[in-house]
């Protein structure tokens, strides 16, 4: 129930003979949806001939049985889905982004946000570039096609294109010939690799990706890794490995993944149960049941319970209906109509102690929102606790919560907190456990609880000075 | 993860100021999206002037602000959702259905079907009548017109409609001053009434649409009643009631409707938490985890893992973005991708001797299925347990299954039952605990298991012998 | 470029063989698509199974290839295009309706207004009949069923019900094996039928459908003729010709009809040029050009400029992108851009005593704007013509001037319509010539010039009351 | 009736103060929609903040009233349509094109097409540029972008710009602060400008969409000449004039154009009347009746008629419900239902002698099915007269004809034409008289009748390499 949001899901295949990898590149990204729902895109490469469909929307809503039949048949395929943050909901910022250079073309996926995205642009319009995008993407792909002019190959450029971008990135890239997979050195986003029976090769966001395609999961790219694969079979460069610490997004594993994927190695569900166990160990109460805000606070609730031996239930129906169409078409009806997404299951907590688990509070209004929901059901005491640290910084790399005033955690103390969502107590995970989530210290991007940024902060942390007026325009 | 369906979900809300009522409408019919998918539409009735909406489609599909908007105020309006079975997806046959006549205009929505439609409606085309559409609800319609011959008033109509005819309805009418709702006395679909602060009169399919629209719920229409609603508040006519037995159908309990609904008083998460408990008590087993199979078995899933003290988890990701428009491109690639609705939790399941529920086997094809992914993900053992008993019987009073055939449970033993789904052990609930999962015997119609039908069966199951002839033709 | 409206066109064929009819009534439709533009619908009878697809818009919008091949092959269609007058524009009033009765299915397609709608309706209502739409075309499907019950056939059902409704009528209907076609005694609406070389016969509103589909004009049905169509050939029923004299409407051949179109023998082109020498005649001017308003007033200036010697010009350019879907999104920015739909040739009038030809004039506003548009691009004088006399009654015969109030020629004398209007003279046709357009005195009705109607004005002439006050509403 | 297209129109206007130019543009683009149907788009300039609307298709389907009133006031705002050739449909190619660089964005609007875009292109690849599109106009952009490194305004960077392009361009161009406004030298592509009363300087394609926006056409731009307006008003800037004769297309005048355009002066539709009675000069014959093939050969046709004294008719009525969307559902259908666009009118040609003009011969098809249809309606002889010379070559400056193997006047003498499209005679315009067309030799580009091209003709033909695989695939 987070209303923050992961930027993007990418996604690539490679196969020796030709093939229908469009409709394979579609079921990954439907499987991949969750990680951006406003636009999608997949390129099909046919021998250095790239065909693409991309639009506004769900994929279900960009892609149909003719317009994926139209993409035709090719040996490589990339795709992408997007969530766009303000004033760039473009429509030629939707990925994959294809450009025509001296060497053919090449279609970029990108999840993840450059830290020093602003200053290589300025840099490169001074030499006179042009851009047609507001993105990131747009930067990363001119750095390649420029260090490509003194580097034989794309794998080469993409590895001296990884010396001048900095921050978060992790790429599919298709050139005439190969395909290419790379992560920055941080390892800030997720991005694995598999095999299907049949040999191809697959890269994707996450791992039920490659189960949404019948493919094997191999292991996930190590951070600054590059692996290339075309006709001779896949060779990875790690000339960008172990430069720096691993500080992977420790989102991923509470709220941005799916459950059921696996990401360097450990299972998100089980780190989200275990997320359930430490809280339990860290604020214990005594209560009568045990519940979760769907989806991402269900794991994490059960873990909870079981720790405690507290009941866990389902407290709340989710109408699944909601959709990125749905309209609320009369505001007073809204206020009065409050159980239209979530509805609290009166029988599940009238007259208990509840114990509520949520993946974060970022404002607070939702939580309070659904705190009201549960008192009218006729609970008798809200615990909440939350399976992740108070948030108080912005994120750089990929997440769009971009102003620290906005975040609850840097307003209040915790149990003022609790007395502005109206809850009986309020426990946050801790910090250290959050290290252990995955059973050992991964290393973590721990920066939106303490600021501790693995990069310089980007100096324009807005997007784009173009759209920055366009943002603070439309704002008026 | 049911393959029958229910077929509609009906609104209504009695006004006495001019108000939006298609906003609250649309709210509400939100909220009964689960009871069908395939059309909606909401008549709003302005002091006899009626406008409508309607349209195939989910709701967000088929509203739009500007459409809702036109609709105006009024202080009756009238909604429904639809899931057509085949043959009868016309355009014209989605509800509400509007007749004009001598008293001006009627809209009704109906949930269930009528086991005497075909003898009703061949009687009144031998007297000339032409029918529109080829629903049972035209039957009811014309049925109602005719009896307003001779009787004064839209209430009498529908009392003397009632000893006409037969089957399964929960109706919603508006007529140009009045807001009529009647339930069949058999009582088999669930309609409720509520009321709102500012003294709207609300009737709905379920509770959780009052939720949905802020109205308390007072109670649930007996089988057999009645309401009236105009200037001169509710009214109750029960001469209808406990002139046979009731009959609801147990399976709004187990799979139609919401968890957060209450129906006829008890909680439907409740019943389902109670038929897990059963299900121990019956078919006990000495497992490592129990799961359930989204969303209608999550809940007994939870009650049987509580009754014997195995532990509960959350074995598959269920992908929330497929959408009635989602396509499978590829029949191969889709046999291949198999994780495209749901993937298993292999950190779940991996190595466990897996209890997995489920609310019904139909043809069994879904559950093999499920039960291979589970295989795949590496569960040592599954032990099936269904929260009802085993299917027989075709459903004629609101369900889709209309053919014996297609039962596994007609073809099988439960043992080659399990065989033929490839689990370890099956255990389905008994009958006679299925009776007492409200707590009480409360009169369920269990027609489908075990053939006591409360009405004569209908002489011609076919919806309409010119609809048959289409789908026959379509299958050709 | 007049502001009234025709409100249908139909057609209908049968063939021997199972074929692809819905292409060919497709094609039909799009020849008859000046005749309505608000919604359309194809019914395609294979065998006494009916399949139907219908939709608002335009044809090219209401029909796509897959919808027009999913409604497979048949033995017999019929089609029919509609332009709805205010409050009608419901979706279950686009036709052909579809009714079920005791002898099966029936579909029927209409051209013209009934005058006795009201009464029969009311009749039949009193005996407790429904209905589902507000168009006279259910009051004749509803007769015709009636009849049928003491009747053995439908074309003899038909027939009696013809001796019951009054008014214009040019019917197509369909029933499960056969196809049939009547026009009403006055003979006000025009219906033809033909045959193709391969056997197929078919019905249309007007010749040009013919020469769309390949067929072979025969000859336009009598006044009061039926026509019907079975595996035995065609047979005629004449019993209710020459019962009343002919009034056809001579505005189709003015105004409504395509000018390669053929009526009752008559060419509409030359018709059309007949106006425009008879205007010669009676309203000579010295002149420099000739000018049309386009499309239906350029043959008539053809006319007149070769009756006196005057040359004649294209005048005009219209804009033919100009869809039913075009907005004018600012008031203001309209009344400035003048030229939007119609812009003057500056060439052509700059300096010149022009002689502007137009087929009517309804309420004045968009003369007096045309005049603007030629004073501006400098025509020194302005003659306008009107191929028509001035329009002073309402009809109640199929288009869509209800209201004498609005009516110019009822306020003002012509010379005072002249200075309205803004013109230097204007001369009206003679309704004398009228009568001569086609070269001898075939029957018009003249109603709409004289007031002489061929039928009792229909009592209750707003189309149904319960629209009625729907539109009411909606002009509050 | 011609089968080659033009491809663009462009349009721009500047405001002092801040007003709804996105309504004003969407008149002027409605106005020029005859130029190209494929797409369109506005952007609107507030001090700076550009905002757009793209998309496929008419501008009726582009727009709507609410995406135009997302594109707020602005104070200059340019808008395109665009006739598409093969293999470049692409989402990203559709003007106006938006380009960031170093200076802010910059909007480009291009009608024409460059000689020497591959080479240009190439050389920047070289340097490590990227292309987005496959578009000369993002060569164009990219060009001005280049030559602002070293010059310090957009007007001065794009008269350096001028100098390093060659071939047929009209551009309109916003900057933050100017709209600018260039013709290349040639003057191939129209281009002119005008004031409206309160002061707005506007720029089109042609004086058509000046009249729908109410504005005063002043005068053509000169070939080579660069208008500049901002807050200082209007500028310009002639060191390109002169510098090589005036090539204008004479096919604006005799097709592209719409008649009550005013182009360099001259009126389209007198040029186009006067080709009529030059092809009277050159190739009169004895006939009963002059007809014109709609809508660019009607015009001459009434210049032929009445240049020899012979009736001009209206020939044929042609369905102007066709639209870019009208599907041909079945092939064999189709070739019976000839009539679908153009239908002649037996009335008018039914035993005559018919002349019939038409503006172009391209492959000789049309013509030929044209012919036909005459022959099917009676005509005893058809003289067909074309408005230009024999179309020899092809054409690379802005129109979609780029093979001479398809030219029937490549194959053919005119005797064998005549034969060979089977009409009685055959005679083509003089090229002597189509210089004259205007009434003054004003200097015509005249390549594709007689191959004297006046830039040097593009090596690389193609419009993109990878562009021509994927048209190459696409047809296998």
């Amino acid at each position: 129930m987070s209303s923050f949001h992961e930027e993007c899901g990418v996604f690539g295949v490679y196969s020796r003979e030709t093939n229908d990898l469009a409709s394979m590149t579609y079921y990954a990204l439907f499987a991949l949806q969750h990680r951006g729902q406003e636009s999608a895109g997949i390129v099909v490469n046919d021998d250095g001939v790239f065909t693409y469909q991309k639009g506004e929307g769900l994929i279900s809503e960009v892609f149909s049985t003719d317009n994926l039949s139209s993409l035709g048949k090719g040996n490589i395929a990339v795709g992408h889905v997007r969530y766009a943050t303000t004033g760039a909901k473009l429509l030629q910022n939707i990925q994959p982004l294809i450009v025509n250079h001296h060497k053919g073309r090449m279609a970029l996926c990108h999840n993840g946000n450059l830290s020093n995205s602003y200053a290589l642009r300025t840099r490169y319009e001074e030499q006179g570039a042009i851009f047609h995008t507001t993105t990131d993407s747009e930067v990363i792909s001119y750095t390649i096609v420029q260090e490509r002019l003194s580097h034989g190959s794309i794998e080469k450029a993409v590895s001296a294109a990884m010396d001048m971008i900095e921050g978060a990135y992790s790429l599919v890239i298709s050139s005439p010939q190969k395909l290419i997979a790379a992560r920055d050195p941080h390892g800030f986003r997720p991005l694995c690799y598999g095999e299907t029976d049949d040999g191809k090769i697959v890269f994707a966001s996450e791992s039920c990706a490659l189960d949404a395609v019948g493919a094997r999961l191999v292991r996930d790219l190590l951070p600054g890794e590059i692996a290339v694969v075309d006709s001779g079979g896949i060779r990875f460069d790690t000339s960008h490995c172990h430069i720096c610490p691993k500080r992977f997004c420790v989102f991923e594993y509470i709220y941005f993944a799916r459950p059921d994927s696996v990401i360097d190695g450990a299972s998100v569900s089980r780190c989200r149960r275990m997320a359930g166990r430490f809280l339990a160990q860290e604020h214990s109460v005594d209560a009568d049941i045990v519940i979760g805000v769907p989806d991402s606070g269900l794991e994490a609730a059960i873990g909870y319970a079981q720790e405690l031996g507290i009941p866990y239930a389902i407290g709340f129906t989710k109408n699944k209906y909601i959709a990125r169409t749905f309209i609320a078409p009369e505001q007073g009806q809204r206020a009065q109509g409050v159980g239209i997404k979530l509805n609290p299951i009166r029988d599940v907590v009238d007259g208990k102690r509840v114990v509520l688990i949520d993946d974060s509070i970022v404002r607070g209004t939702t939580c309070r929102r659904i705190a009201g929901l549960l008192w009218n059901a006729g609970a008798k005491e809200i615990h909440m606790r939350v399976s992740a640290p108070p948030f108080k910084c912005p994120c750089y790399y990929g997440t769009d919560i971009d102003s620290a005033e906005v975040l609850i955690a840097n307003r209040l103390s915790v149990d003022d907190i609790a007395k502005e969502i109206g809850v009986t107590s309020l426990g946050y995970l801790n910090i250290d456990h959050v290290r252990l989530l995955t059973g050992e210290d991964t290393g973590f991007c721990t920066a939106c609880f303490d600021g501790n940024y693995p990069t310089v902060i980007p100096s324009d942390t807005a997007k784009n000075r173009f759209e920055t007026k366009i943002s603070e325009k439309k704002q008026v």
